[in-house]
């Protein structure tokens, strides 16, 4: 037993995440609105962490802190979540755990009060994988979870970001995608590495503002928007999510780290510095290895992130340094 | 426009489909419907490869064979496609572009004839790579594609095997799974390289009989159903999807290739009877390369394929050699 407790101090945890990348200008920003956001982020990751601390593992803290994340209206994801072009919510989340590959993923939930709940559900107590819409729903009910009216996600200023867009979409086409391209990132994910050496990954959003069509990003997608894998890395994407799925961009990290043999940095690094950037698309990730290492790359103006690291250093950033 | 004409002749083309992988044992189907499955694998196949013979695109040669699968009933896609818990087919799509990158998927649709065309038609009329449940629809409305009742792709086969898998449920809970497991293969896909050197892949799927809460399987993700790149490969798959999307199996063959300097066929066979294997997952792909090498590796008893080689030689299989 005193092996065990031996080994588990010295099994190093680390955790991390992130509430989306974009166009997060210094001085764009209130002093007031900023520090709301450095706040929650930092509730949120020490909650993550915590669970760490005590033992817990990755996925709790991974849910535990996207739940913080879902529940506060700054986010795009939950509560806050942008607002699809009929002025619906409609949400996407996924979780995998890296220790099995197992993995949970739930698109088009319109009643869920936290996705990323219902994601590791979907894991945890269905043979599937990927559920979406009507259906979902319907498998969250019988399991009990919380079940809010969708106007519990809409924000007023959610709302006001939509008639802008529209606006601007009615005026001149151009300028709508303008408009949606600064308005469309937020998701919010986490990565974890418990002390039994598991590491897990999640990623909950509301998507696009304005969105038509049923559109699903890259959130729910396992490979573009999450993975987890104890023998290379967890991963939460954030961004253009077309661009992470056609690039299969959170697992592409894994690929080159395992084939290629390259380090975390230099993975997620040339993921999204070289490949992602190359294509034309946005974002960033978090990502984590197993002996703890941390890396944050994004192409965007800024991504409000934080981490915890094997040293039990808590930092939270919002701008590229 | 001689050069033209010569390089044109020199860059081989290459084709091959799916029409499912499973539990298909020699013996076990009578020797008229083998044959109903031989002439229409291979009269897809024909279709396709005269495609690419005709100096038309890797894509509408994927497109031409799919449709031609999907408006079979002998195939688990459009026309045929299994059906759900509640007596109704759900379909699946995704299609995508190996040389821009560019991607297409659909998933839970009801009411279009070919979910491959509306797949390809996200892909170039859309700013999106994925359109879910009604959404989807209404976009396949707006662009004018042929709807149909959801009556069209129920037959009286489907209806029976849904009656006998709802009836082993309600007898004993794991009769179920049993029957499940040897009904839900059945995915159609096909691979093609077209004489400007251009790869492409698609799939399309009704997904799992039975299946409940809007399950989504892997045909419509990207990177795990369908993967094409002209750097390394152009894949489809067809088995148990949950294994496939954990997995990343798609562009897990394409990373190998890329980043440890794999064969087509050591990558497609080090991830089907390698990675998949192991994860206890089970079916196969279809996979082609620039140069036209195709592999076909798959774990279960049987998989309706075909293929046409850079030499033009047109072969049709189902059992295991």
């Amino acid at each position: 037993m005193q092996d065990v407790r031996a080994q588990q101090q010295e099994q190093p945890i680390a955790f991390a995440i992130h509430g989306g990348a974009g166009t997060i200008v210094r001085g764009s920003m209130s002093a007031e609105l900023e520090q709301e956001y450095r706040a929650k982020l930092t509730e949120a990751l020490q909650a993550g962490y915590g669970v760490l601390q005590r033992n817990g593992s990755s996925l709790d803290a991974v849910e535990t802190a996207i739940r913080i994340l879902e529940d506060s209206p700054l986010f795009n994801a939950g509560k806050g979540a942008v607002l699809t072009n009929k002025g619906t919510a409609e949400l996407d989340a996924s979780i995998m755990d890296g220790r099995t590959r197992a993995a949970g993923a739930v698109a088009r939930v319109t009643t869920v009060k936290n996705p990323i709940t219902l994601a590791r559900l979907v894991m945890e107590e269905s043979p599937h994988v990927m559920l979406a819409g009507d259906g979902a729903e319907q498998f969250a009910v019988e399991h009990g979870l919380e079940i809010v009216p969708n106007e519990y996600f809409q924000t007023e200023q959610r709302r006001a970001q939509l008639r802008r867009i529209q606006e601007a979409e009615q005026q001149k086409s151009s300028g709508a995608n303008e408009a949606g391209i600064s308005s469309k990132f937020g998701t919010v994910g986490a990565v974890a590495l418990d002390r039994m050496g598991n590491l897990a990954a999640g990623t909950s959003t509301g998507g696009m503002t304005n969105k038509r069509f049923g559109r699903v990003g890259d959130s729910p997608i396992i490979g573009a928007g999450t993975y987890a894998d104890n023998e290379t890395c967890a991963v939460s994407s954030t961004g253009h999510g077309e661009y992470f799925i056609r690039g299969v961009v959170a697992y592409d990290i894994a690929a080159r780290m395992r084939y290629a043999g390259l380090s975390l940095a230099e993975a997620s690094n040339a993921v999204i510095h070289g490949r992602l950037t190359e294509m034309g698309g946005t974002g960033g990730v978090i990502a984590l290895d197993r002996k703890g290492n941390i890396a944050m790359p994004f192409n965007t103006e800024g991504m409000y992130r934080g981490y915890v690291d094997t040293k039990g250093n808590v930092v939270v950033e919002i701008y590229r340094e």
